[in-house]
């Protein structure tokens, strides 16, 4: 059984609960909201999903997997991402709960379930199934631009740090054009986007010499659609992850980039020594890094503005459109017509 | 034992010796010039290495492993670093004789020689070790920046291409800068760097969430010298390695970088479509890319003009620093003297 064919999900977020805290889990229940059958968080259980998240109406918070158990679920899914992609110390007991009732279990962990002796001989002895979404698996291509050459027209989000909504700009993007009639695919990058899509590959756990490679071969799997979104990562000036952000901009020779940002953040991951560079100078970084190799330009600006006021979003929003001379909306909020409009602009199609 | 304890090495070219097609190679002798015993390489079996590579007078090449032999080696190392970092079909004969002979073997390829069942089982039945340079190991450190706050001075090798000399200038650097009495290490990113050096991490091989981490680890093992000299990696508009080169970036916070480039490319590995962008452009993008979070000057330009004779490399030479307004030279043609006084100006020291 493939990971994306289970349909009773739990989500666990055990502490962790929160738009960016636990990403991959507001981004499933985002876009698979009939998966979900409930969320594992002792911190959080009896709350209302919808008022922490702003969305996912109706779905429990349960303490712990054995109060779980009675929606019936097939597999535990692990909601965070966190930096350095490691098991939280708290949601072990969790996972081995689960284990033992017999659910597979979903990871994007960098770490593989599968290599921990414990979760392993579980899953065993339970009949349980550990997927390690994360893992690339043995790739070895180095890419030379090939992408340039397929049919299909690439449109890569990018992003003035990393949690920027990326991936739920390339997704509103893909359903927008499948609405305006275009066939149009989304290309995972991430464990998430892959978790969500039910294929791609997280790239940032490829070994760096192939990872722009991967990316191509990921352009390859949608050659002949007429456009792809693709979702970005990291940011390429944040000082961990600019390497991925660099491999996939080579690899998927975009013909289009849309910029995502977070306009209240100030600092790469809350660190007051990592500023974030202003955006127009990012536009300006990301357009001549794509210059030799197959020039594109940003053509539109995507706006967070989770946790703003409609007044004060609307500011933000012009703010950013008068800076960079670009239109700009919030996805989530406003839809994503101006985004769109200026990528069939920009490709003519 | 180490791989950076064998003494007495055969190096394996099979069919690709030359400058920079068995770049390996070329390096170990260059630096390890005693712990080379023979050259196996049935192609050139018989010629003089010396008129191959200008280096290495004295060594024979020889057709085999058998015939190595009686120089009485204790290890084979791989002598190439192929695209991909496969096993050339061609080595695999020369490497299956070597275990038989009770020789380990040091490798810097991707592919991992002790995941190779056959490889595998005739070292355990010969006694013989496979040493494979390249595995980083379980690293899973995401950068911050952190590199920053350390005492050392960086300085880093960067490049408008992948092979254009920056391990041999760091190399030559750090040299220079013992001999002028300043307290430098050399930092090792690649496995041949690793191979000559006997510690570093080949940056390339490690998952790209934590490139950047990586070398930030490496940073920390030399905070209390006085300078270090980084070897760079890849190249910043590289289709396929660019992204290893901004982690490196990244990772490392350089207080001064030198450009290293060779002259007379037009293109990253023959490729027509892929276009070296000039020099120029590049150092702007490499202190752009270093500007949020730790501005750093290209100081010097490292040209390497394997090939041309004293007056063509003279006058590429004079172009380059005249195009950049920087001091530039050949390492290997003219020595560091003028890279080492720029970098010593740059940093106060």
């Amino acid at each position: 059984m493939l990971f994306a064919e289970y349909r009773r999900l739990i989500l666990l977020t055990e502490g962790a609960l929160g738009v960016f805290s636990s990403k991959t889990a507001t981004s499933v229940i985002r876009y698979r909201r009939d998966d979900v059958v409930a969320v594992v968080d002792s911190q959080a259980a009896g709350q209302s999903l919808e008022q922490i998240l702003g969305i996912g109406q109706g779905i429990p918070i349960v303490a712990d997997v054995a109060e779980a158990m009675r929606f019936k679920p097939d597999a535990l899914m692990i909601g965070v991402a966190p930096v350095g992609g490691g098991l939280p110390a708290a949601m072990r007991i969790p996972v081995v709960d689960a284990l033992r009732e017999g659910l597979s279990i979903i990871s994007g962990l960098h770490l593989r379930l599968r290599d921990d002796p414990e979760l392993a001989a579980l899953a065993e002895a339970h009949g349980a199934a550990l997927c390690d979404v994360r893992d690339p698996g043995p790739v070895r291509r180095v890419a030379f631009g090939l992408a340039r050459s397929l049919p299909v027209k690439r449109v890569l989000t990018v992003g003035t740090d990393c949690s920027s909504g990326k991936m739920v700009t390339s997704l509103e993007l893909r359903a927008a054009a499948i609405r305006a009639g275009l066939d149009a695919a989304f290309v995972a990058t991430g464990q998430t986007g892959a978790m969500i899509e039910g294929w791609g590959t997280a790239i940032d756990a490829v070994v760096s010499d192939f990872a722009a490679g991967s990316a191509e071969m990921l352009i390859e799997r949608v050659h002949d659609r007429q456009i792809c979104f693709v979702e970005g990562q990291g940011s390429i000036e944040h000082p961990g992850y600019s390497g991925v952000t660099l491999s996939l901009l080579h690899g998927v020779c975009p013909d289009a980039m849309i910029m995502c940002t977070c306009p209240t953040r100030q600092y790469h991951d809350k660190r007051d020594d990592c500023p974030i560079a202003p955006i127009e100078q990012q536009i300006q970084l990301y357009e001549s890094l794509t210059a030799p190799l197959h020039p594109a330009c940003v053509v539109g600006v995507a706006a967070n503005t989770a946790g703003l006021d409609d007044a004060e979003a609307n500011r933000r929003i012009a703010a950013l459109a008068e800076r960079t001379n670009l239109p700009a909306c919030d996805p989530i909020r406003n839809g994503v017509a101006p985004l769109l409009a200026a990528v069939r602009a920009e490709l003519h199609i």
